[in-house]
């Protein structure tokens, strides 16, 4: 097993592992509402969740540039990595349409 | 029963459903990497969980304002209707921040 | 001269100057485009021109509130207040619907 | 002039007359500071430029993408394209971050 392969299993263990806590973490925003919980701890918490998937996302963006990018690289084929830039604009293009 | 706290308690449960739903979905994304599913996929799923989760926010805060707000503004306290104030100004301020 | 009126001058003296250096930075951006400078740097400025101004959202919201919020708790007028707490809420509103 | 150029000077002309509407509006806020206006009419403004400002970053994106991207897939060298695509992942990851 490559380095490389290692630190991209960590990686999505790492992932998987805060998935899991944030899944924890919605679950305990329904008790806050179920249990009339003060709203702005509840906007609080709301936010910290956010503020995780963020986190996630990070992870499986570095995940895909290892990966599918630098296989779209290798591969020289122009049209694989025309594909591959236009995924990542449109994504950025999302957040300047925010 | 009077007419807001049905509108409350709906606007509750709609929240709950919701949340509900956010829970099923990053269960759905801990499959797809589970799956190795396509990066670009997963971090479409991830922005649309976000976004779900803010729409969730939209609703407490509504909720915040016809319950708390109206209920400090009634009390004619200064105290707490400045606790309520700073508050909002608070969360306000996070989003400056970003 | 009060030791707020001092502190409210001073930040207001401050949010022009930053006003005033974002102006030029815009301008700069205008420069960089006409210099056909490359994209990623022009999207680099562009970037901190936003985080600019949204430090000078956050200076405006910390006079908002010492000023006009404090003024109308203490106004013991329960429109006013209400008037001031739905702006409020509308602004937090809008970040939670991008 | 290939259809092409003409697309592109199009878009940057486009850019240019946003960014000259977006200085002045810039001056506005200053003058509207000065004129001791309405907080939360300010706040609006400076959301309405950072709006404005996510226009441009859109419209750069997609000449980046056309001339800069495209130019590197031509190219066919792995190094120019790896160093595209980084660029778009930090420009990525950054808003991850917030």
């Amino acid at each position: 097993m490559t380095h490389d392969s290692v630190n991209l299993s960590e990686r999505r263990e790492k992932s998987l592992n805060r998935l899991k806590r944030i899944e924890g973490q919605v679950r305990g925003v329904v008790r806050m509402i179920e249990g009339e919980r003060y709203c702005i701890d509840v906007l609080t918490q709301l936010s910290a969740i956010k503020s995780a998937l963020s986190a996630v996302e990070g992870e499986i963006l570095k995940d895909h540039s290892e990966r599918c990018v630098a296989s779209a690289i290798h591969s020289g084929d122009p049209a694989e990595q025309q594909a591959k830039m236009n995924e990542l604009i449109a994504l950025l293009n999302k957040h300047y349409k925010l």
